[in-house]
């Protein structure tokens, strides 16, 4: 059973107890990993019928068009499925920054000796 | 307060819930998404102490070193962390395949319009 989800060709998210997936966007062009957040099957449904990516928001509790508000949609090149289907990876072109904060992505910080560094600079004014 | 969380230099995980946190494994060499799992407290100390991934085994409820008994161990590299310190973005040197498949990553699939097609062939021999 097991074997037939990672070796099937057919497409069933194993949703958590939460009714959702993890959904980690990867930047088309650079490859780079952009955001990591999570979908329901409304969001992945909005996603594969609009070709943009759509997401469940798990503090506002509602479903979020990524870029709605922002103008910084994600355009669906590919979705990738892993191996027992509970987390998708999302390749996309976005149309501007994947945080909220200003940033190009939402890991601008690594772990150092003393706590954390900045990679990427502040927000873009 | 979110403000602090995004721009702070200290390191807090916003553990969720269940306790745990997502941890994102990235390929140093080729950027490649390798896997996606999780982590708790103790497994994040295993982490940083050994300099190797472990993560929270949520099917075996268990510590995981990854590659402990498949010899595929995550060598870090660095370790990121996203703006609400909810997800961290591990860049590793695998010692072999991260898919338990014998792929060198977990999204081996993606989705096309006839359902999932295979990107990777199968587990090496």
């Amino acid at each position: 059973m097991i074997a037939t989800i990672e070796e099937t060709a057919a497409f069933t998210p194993k949703w958590g107890s939460d009714g959702l997936v993890t959904a980690v966007a990867v930047d088309a062009g650079s490859g780079a990993v952009l955001m990591v957040a999570h979908m329901n099957a409304d969001a992945l449904a909005a996603t594969l019928a609009t070709g943009e990516a759509h997401y469940w928001s798990r503090s506002r509790r509602t479903l979020w068009h990524k870029g709605a508000t922002s103008g910084a949609i994600q355009r669906i090149i590919e979705i990738r499925v892993d191996c027992d289907q509970d987390c998708l990876l999302l390749i996309v072109e976005p149309a501007g920054p994947a945080c909220h904060t200003g940033r190009a992505n939402c890991f601008y910080r690594r772990l150092g000796t003393h706590g954390l560094e900045l990679i990427s600079e502040g927000p873009a004014t």
